[in-house]
């Protein structure tokens, strides 16, 4: 046996090994009162920032092994950990601590004509597995909502982040261990191999949920290849459709929010779509303002090439589908709100869609027939945010139709269960 | 290019191509008005009864392949339709009528700081897969639920029903023609091969669920095998748990009542755990109920040698695992609640687990501890069903954690989208 099976094997065998640890844990999380875990989640904040050196001088580490193996100055800067980047995760501790508890929330009750009595309550998923790319903040924050939901973590991070991972996990699991929490509510797998993830994701019995965070590659691959249950988070190529009827400059302002405000975020505005019957003049405004942002523009030449001149980046069929997380738009003029509905069908990855329209009927129409997670009348795409529609921190936004649609927080990181009371009913 | 192959191919255009054609009718189903639903329901009913003769006529032949090829009493009284049989489908069908709309259900709403209306609202799922034994009822069932919730249906039956499905489904698709809804509404799957089950379960970006109904087999087979989204369901090895503060009379009638009233059904009891405190008279009583009632007894000769005789077949680590389905059942002694929880834990196959008892704390640790779909107090497991929760009909009972656990009727069959109204909001 060679020195990779061997590898192989020994994370395997972690990677199982760790998922049994975490299930072994789950009626020690179940048990835990609100006010207990929010101590350890403050506590946690405080360990922190109280170690930040300790927690810098890992993820130098990662930095310099990154830079060494050529790491672009993106992806290195995604990776850095600052002193006000380990506050901001701390922060997000401390609010995760001020939200309701969603552990024991009652969804529905009644009682049933036998007199049993009847109650939908919320229960923690159990062991929950997070895969993700070289972002140690992600640690954090998963931890902090996977507790607070009464569930272990299995956290698969990237190699590239190993060191800073390795370091914040010690910290966090060092705070459990002191609040008589066990330890393994937490657990950092092994991330040697691609191979690991295969091994978590296939760990029917032991594992609940896993939810992969990062770019369509790493979600396509945990999500075909998993035979435990998988939400799919994030890939979001959003659509603004501009209406006949819209205020142009309204539409605009929506348009270069999208796009402009963080190009990054799955949440930016990636199409345009501009109803052919918005006057030739309001056309020009809007796709001149576009270009004055500093984007640029993709597009078919005979639709375009008069408005942006040589500025027009030539599309093909691949743009209409492209997240470009950049400062990139793809552009089309539609035939009316059918060509819009069509085409966003089409193209869409069910992630954010808005309309500009001061038409009712219209406005109407796009969200009764729209299939994506979001439908926006007259509001920016960068609108699709846990954070933004009130309910706390969020460990994704999911994109698939089962479980959760939209931004995820603690009530979509929990089952439920019915709870039954009877006296001796037996059923006839 | 040999015969098989040929088919193979055919068959796997032919999924394909009736994903793509249920895909392409959803918006007129997202349109339709619950009136105009209930009223297809209703004509549907009719339908069937009208056209029981060629209903039986088409099952005639199925019975009549399956009794050449051997098929068991018991799978052929499965397959059989009668006209009571008929009638009770067509009776489903005007139940489902009569139950409340899901689609457009308001979840939750709130307007935020800056004024934008949030409402989260129920939406159909989308293309949905049943895959299924030999039970054509289960055809007209899963139509009316996944019709009212807006869904396509596409249905792979089993190739042994495949002349009653067809016939089921000419008539169901004749009734949404003359009422104006698309026919590929509902489809009927090829059921050639094993392989066309495969060419469903990985339509990724066609269907958006599969829900299996049937064994542990066939579930499992979907499950692990699919890329697209799927609920498992029904799998059923429940536990009741006598302990030593129990009323032993009414132990004895959940027991009964669970084990014997439908012995094949999932929410049927298959494990008994007796406490060890539970006096030896009592137990006594127990276990002589359950072989008078002409239930086989599996357990440990050295526990129960002496009350069972030579009625006791001896239990291996199989037995507690088991989902007889049958006139057996296993039972146990535990130490306490604790060794109930413990075996349940490791044996559950997390659909419903009751306890008899009188003690208040030992009846909230064991609701707190056991993770199931339904935990029971001194009821029968056989009340886990949609109809007895008030819920109306149901398309199966899920024993997995995410998206619907227990009984699932029409509002699981949805999911929701964020409706976002705003007058020009752009994010900070």
């Amino acid at each position: 046996m060679n020195a990779d099976s061997i590898t192989r094997r020994t994370e395997r065998d972690e990677v199982l090994a760790k998922a049994a640890a975490a299930k072994a844990v789950l009626p020690a999380l179940r048990a835990g009162a609100p006010d207990r875990k929010n101590t350890v989640l403050t506590a946690a904040a405080a360990a922190l920032r109280e170690n930040a050196s300790t927690i810098i001088t890992a993820n130098a580490a990662d930095i310099e092994r990154g830079v060494a193996a050529g790491m672009s100055g993106a992806l290195v800067d995604r990776l850095r950990l600052t002193q006000p980047r380990i506050d901001a995760m701390a922060c997000g501790l401390e609010q995760v601590a001020a939200l309701a508890d969603p552990v024991g929330q009652v969804v529905c009750g009644r009682t049933l004509p036998n007199g049993l009595k009847l109650t939908q309550v919320r229960v923690p998923l159990g062991v929950m597995g997070m895969v993700y790319e070289a972002r140690p903040n992600v640690t954090v924050d998963a931890f902090g909502l996977a507790f607070k939901a009464g569930n272990a973590a299995l956290l698969r991070g990237s190699k590239s982040a190993r060191q800073s991972n390795t370091a914040l996990v010690e910290i966090l699991r060092r705070v459990l261990a002191d609040h008589d929490f066990p330890e393994d509510a937490l657990q950092l797998l092994p991330c040697q191999t691609h191979e690991s993830v295969q091994d978590l994701i296939t760990a029917r019995g032991l594992v609940d949920v896993v939810i992969p965070r990062g770019g369509a590659g790493l979600i396509t691959a945990v999500v075909t290849g998993a035979s435990v249950p998988t939400i799919e988070t994030g890939t979001g190529n959003c659509h603004v459709y501009v209406h006949a009827d819209a205020d142009i400059e309204m539409a605009t302002e929506i348009i270069l929010n999208g796009k402009t405000r963080r190009p990054s975020v799955c949440n930016a505005t990636e199409t345009v779509l501009i109803d052919r019957a918005v006057a030739k003049n309001n056309q020009f405004n809007i796709i001149h303002a576009i270009q004055d942002a500093g984007v640029v523009v993709h597009g078919i030449p005979a639709e375009l090439k008069d408005i942006c001149g040589q500025g027009l980046v030539e599309a093909d069929e691949s743009d209409w589908a492209e997240e470009y997380l950049s400062m990139d738009v793809a552009v089309k003029l539609v035939d009316g709100i059918d060509g819009a509905l069509e085409h966003i069908a089409t193209y869409s990855s069910g992630h954010t869609e808005a309309i500009v329209t001061k038409d009712l009927t219209v406005a109407e129409r796009f969200t009764d027939l729209v299939d994506s997670a979001a439908v926006m009348v007259n509001a920016s795409t960068a609108f699709t945010d846990g954070e933004q529609y009130g309910m706390g921190a969020e460990i994704g936004i999911s994109t698939q139709k089962l479980h959760a649609r939209g931004p995820m927080g603690l009530p979509e990181l929990t089952t439920t269960k019915w709870v039954v009371i009877g006296r001796g009913q037996t059923r006839p």
